[in-house]
């Protein structure tokens, strides 16, 4: 608002004419029309990141484009569910652009300058990797410190003990867990930091494409549990890294 | 019912024989018949506007077929959830017709003469075009006249902000959104003229198809809003084409 | 956007202070805080019509403190799914409120001055008269004419095809339906108008409270038809007067 | 169990040993065992129509099997959910067999003599055709004389209306329809035969493959409607032929 | 149509007038207009049956008010899922009327005269008795003998063996079954009569109100059987009689 | 079948006639007909165990004249899901009837004279106590000794473990939990014994009625274990009861 | 594990014995046994706050039981779900337990000593209220500052924007919304702080009991979102003042 | 726990240093870090039979070494829903592996040295063939006698009758169907031994990929049923192992 008052002192001062207030107001809409899309280049200044680009629905040519304005406007810039071909387009107008084919994410830049926080991200099993990467990589561009606790579901519950101590130093945990999804339950039952619950599709049967899992951490009786959609990995290290940044904030 | 007591009337006063009569009532059914199709050329006169053809699950030969037939009859045809087979197939018969990759529409001619009435087509993300472009040919071939606002969803609000005075301008809007769907509602809440919702299939995990999106726009609790099927484009057009006609109608 | 001017200009040519913009636009914000609650008085100036009252779930104390600032501020208020004990709450400050035990509505005075446009309210079967009530006294509140046609449903098609005649005089069509919900595909298919299509929790076993009759009317292969929620009268007798308005609007 | 008291009075004659008789009691189990599959040759007598072979799922080699040893106990065999691959491999055993790409059945002779009754098949539209056809060939197999009835759904109910004296002369009706699935509801309030209702999972969106149209058959408030599995055209087929069965039996 | 072509004759001959003609057509629509309900007399011509009241959701007065009608009209009528109330308000204008507590039927006469056929009505345990009778009473009322087959259920297959002898002589079985209903699927492989399968919503837990009996049913793999819905004894017993009728129509 | 053979030689040693063997086989058929139950006498012989009573949506009569007939057929009989005015009418027949108001069950003598085989019944927390102790009961019944561990959830999992070596000495063990219904994962990743899982209602939203702890328990990733419908102790008593009886048979 | 190390080494320098070790690893077991429950003192020391007494299902003995236990070893108790007769129950043995009816919350001291972290509170409309007074006096009762921001709901954005501002000031936002649920996506587009959505079961029809809700927020594309249970105010409570603790420990 | 007092009695008899102690009780920790997969090699001692490998979704390396590993660990490994080209690659390092295409299972060695108990594996189908063989090679692997019992289902009794008593030989039954799945039901109505009954997703239309199945299972009203996730072959496989070694342990 400090900003509003500073043009209306201006045009109150007659450093400005309403024509020209009329239009700074509207410049304070920092949207960039592509026709397919408009990019929203105000949200690290309301969010404190950068918006973040779904690669998927959108055709190649799209997704290069809109990488090239984002680094361009901000120096980095961060694509999910991106496929290796959406990859090779970006490529090529943005020969800096990084790639993780597990994760399926394609990235410029860097959006958090310094580690602040740590994030453990662990999976139930081997299967949950990609979103469990998916959710790594992501906290990663957005400033925080990843620590990997992989395949360490309830089945054989010593392995969670084994890794539990390391866990507990960390700020937030991301538990990434199919089938039954109870890793989340049992960790929070052990741990005094936020547990951000993902379940993953990893299963069969009954497990319903990650309905299962979603309803086991939705049902959660232990404390200190939210839940993120169905494999998506980058939400919950968005929102990891986004306490991550809140705890470590100057005071 | 004017025509019926002409026909009555011509059988009593001799004009016309008790035969003649059936014959003449029997006519009154204008439909064709293909043996696997059944066209409804009195659709128009009920309906004010010719049969659509929904092209998935026929095959190529009865589809052109039925163009042939429509645009022989009514000089017009439009056909949704079209393959570019299916077009090539057309094009043989009917080498006018028209084809969006995009939309999947098949069409030739026009079913409005001239333009009626404002349509506003928004989507709330660039990977909920092709249904969007199905609601925005639709209505241009029913005669409307068609605004598109792309990517204007809730997550960076001030997107749609800085086009709604353009949508204000407009008789109905078509708001198409994946995802948790809410740009319909919020739009709603800017404006005072009716909103048709289209839930896309786009978004991944719980939105299940599109049911997310779906049950976000019945339950909106702004008013105004009605709401057609998952992806349902051509229907939120036609429906939007049909508003405009009656406001428009000449009174 | 023409007051944002005006009272820039007020601020430009030293008529208004800083200050007193500040105020100015702020006020533009026409919300009324009632710690439960904040009453939006500029609804009618967005939308056309004032905000309605949601009564269920609000104590009957809340319901007719707002029936009382809501008729103070516009001389009409308008609550749905109300009880008869909120009315009985409501009386006793607003003692020219009405309620239609059918409909569960509570109303004060009337939104629109004059009849506009004709609203046709039919219904599959007797069942379904407290939904379709609900959407004729809405749409009458708001200011169509509304004709009703009850329990005209398919299983004996002809007492559809006995009101047909009249259900085409109206500018809008309104069908409620339980059990199957075929009304709305059979009515579109004979009608030019649009039709607002409201399943109803009516039926038993696999009707699953209505599931049943809103994916029949959401998969209409009739063209025209939209639809809202389960039961929502309301919301369909609302975009009725709200079409019928733009219909009827001076051109 | 006339054959039971025969047996038991060869028994008692001493015309059998009580090893003899325990063996007949076994012959009376006229299954034969292929190790993968159970052939049922006594279905005939228990049911008055040979037992069926749903193939979907079974190798060619095992359906080229089964076929062989049905066709040379029965002199004829049936058999759904066929593809193109497994038809190949029954005609290298059994040359007279017959096979249907649209319906994906397989048959040799034939299991009801001469025509007894007539079912009518109908169809909402022409993406139906596949299970209709399912339908009508399984009538016919099992005896019934088929009328076929194709794309006569309520979108434009005059289509119907021009049919319907034919549909009024058969013993039972099938009717089968995806989307909204309505036909049968408002064929059954026209006509005083059975009809059975076929849900097919033509459609989009919420009709969540034929679940939308199933719902609506079953809900159907128009009275001497029974419904099958969704896209089960042999079911109904099976069940139409059954019902002429018992009305051309001789009494 | 017969009449038709003596209507128009009637005009051809001058034995009637135009006005006359329309008339009459509009006569053949043999609906009774009460306001709240519009009584379809003509059923019984088209379907043979009078139409049926679905009580439930109706007041006490209109449930009254429709079999006062229809008794005068036809001399019976019939009455589902009524309450002891709604009996008590029709008792009071017909005195002849029944009830049945069990099946909550309330009738006045009988729709068919003598009795046609036999149907069998079997059920799965003894909590599903209200729905066998609203089978059973239906069938009854519409002209069929019943026998009557209680808690035969699978999980003792030997009480089924025991009545099967029976139940083989009837035309037609209804089998109502709740829990994982799989009686019909039993009865069906063991009978040639067309077996009628009505889930029940007996059950608790993941019987989700009888859909895991339904879903059963419409799943069996024995030949021979269709659905109605859940607790809809009523459409099952009408179907029946329908067939029995079918069967013992003098040919 | 040693009875079969038994019988066949006194026919064919002319002990017995073909009418008398007739009825001797038809006498194996050890069913009592109520009318509305046909109690199966011969389960015990089938199975081991005598036939359970279904209480809910039987009336109290009929529920105390079963009772009456079990007990006196074979001294014990055992109902579920009863309510306390059953269990009062059972009291005025079989005054040796006894009540569980928390599990529900209503029973008269033993089913298994000695106890064989131990049973542990686990629940996550206090509110599932009601289906533990029905599952505890029946068990007991059946003939095993029970061992409760009640209130041992995962939230704090230390709970778990200092019960575990106490379970570890049974020869079943019945896991009933609600909410995300975890327990019997993390149990059996612990165990060497069948783990029976019982999902139970307890919970809320998105429990969906013990759905949600139900997909938890069929997703399971630990070896080990099987699942019974939700709620039913009955049934997790019954099989635990009944592997007891294997375990410990005599060999 | 320090005091392992301490216990280990008394055993090794001969100040305890092999017994007096295990008795005293044991102890490490901060359970409290009492038949029907076991209570976690230890939770405290794992989770930092102490456990939370679920009321529900629950009988008003045990309740007051278990509140009087946790009182005496803790000097607080907190129990969600809880009725106004357990409150009465609780009363008698815990004089100093407070009662909220609007949120269903019983409990006794304060978690937190001193106020650290703001929470804001915000709901969709008034008919939210009870979850988000659930979610208010848990995080009070765990250490927050709470801030209520109460009908801010979407219908009516202006709302919204009016107290956004303040909203930006506090640590952690918890939104709750019923019907469409859309309030969450448009503050986090808003807002740089951690949002956790809440889901209500208010609304009616497609709804669900909160399943619209439920999967609107979980599907959303605004970042930063995290969802609780449908109702689940007190995890949502819970989670923010442990957010805040983290935020404001000191470093 | 002998384990621990031994090591306990070291330490105070001075043999082993407090060091020593924590290190020998971290090494109980019988786990395996791969960074991709944590091996639980402790679970032969555990629960008595090694940890199973989940191959779906690993890599073809990641499962080959898994193999390697265990197979050096335990001379023995067991993988499920395996593919062809995960089996070629176990193959380069453990070239004594072993595969079955039906059951998608690969193996080597075995983990139960001599047949102990019988299982039965009983099918509805011939297309249930490939989940009935997991189970089968599951227990084998696992130390279990296999029968199998294929294509009995329901639509013909007689099979399931001709195979009865055979199965009735066996200490448990593993009974595989899809469709409406009720050959469980009616196996446990005329079995005394445990029955663990499997959905699978054989099926169409309203067979939800087993969900039909699924809750027919659970329903069932035969005692001694308990169920596994759909097409869980192996689950229902291990469980039946289990179940015999505990039938046969010596005691």
């Amino acid at each position: 608002m400090d900003r509003m008052e500073e043009v209306l002192r201006g045009l109150s001062e007659g450093r400005l004419s309403v024509e020209e207030v009329k239009g700074l107001l509207a410049a304070a809409d920092e949207t960039e029309e592509l026709g397919f899309a408009r990019l929203d280049h105000g949200r690290r200044r309301r969010k404190g990141f950068p918006e973040v680009i779904f690669c998927q629905g959108k055709t190649e040519a799209q997704v290069a484009e809109i990488f090239a304005r984002f680094t361009a406007h901000d120096a980095c810039a961060f694509g999910t569910r991106a496929s290796e071909a959406q990859y090779q387009a970006v490529l090529e107008k943005s020969p800096e652009a990084q790639y993780s084919r597990t994760a399926r994410i394609i990235w410029t830049g860097k959006a958090g300058a310094e580690k602040k926080g740590r994030v453990a991200v662990m999976t139930g099993g081997t299967a949950d990797l990609p979103v469990a990467e998916e959710a790594a990589l992501t906290a990663e561009f957005f400033g925080a410190e990843v620590y990997r606790f992989f395949d360490v579901g309830i089945a054989g519950i010593h392995r969670l003990f084994s890794v539990i101590d390391e866990v507990r130093r960390c700020d937030v945990v991301v538990a990434a867990a199919g089938m039954e999804g109870a890793l989340p339950s049992v960790a929070a039952g052990l741990l005094d930091s936020p547990v951000i619950a993902v379940p993953t599709s990893v299963g069969y049967g009954a497990s319903f494409g990650g309905l299962a899992s979603l309803l086991t951490m939705l049902n959660s009786c232990a404390e200190g549990i939210t839940v993120v959609n169905i494999d998506n990995g980058f939400g919950a290290g968005y929102s990891a890294a986004q306490i991550c940044r809140a705890i470590h904030r100057d005071k």
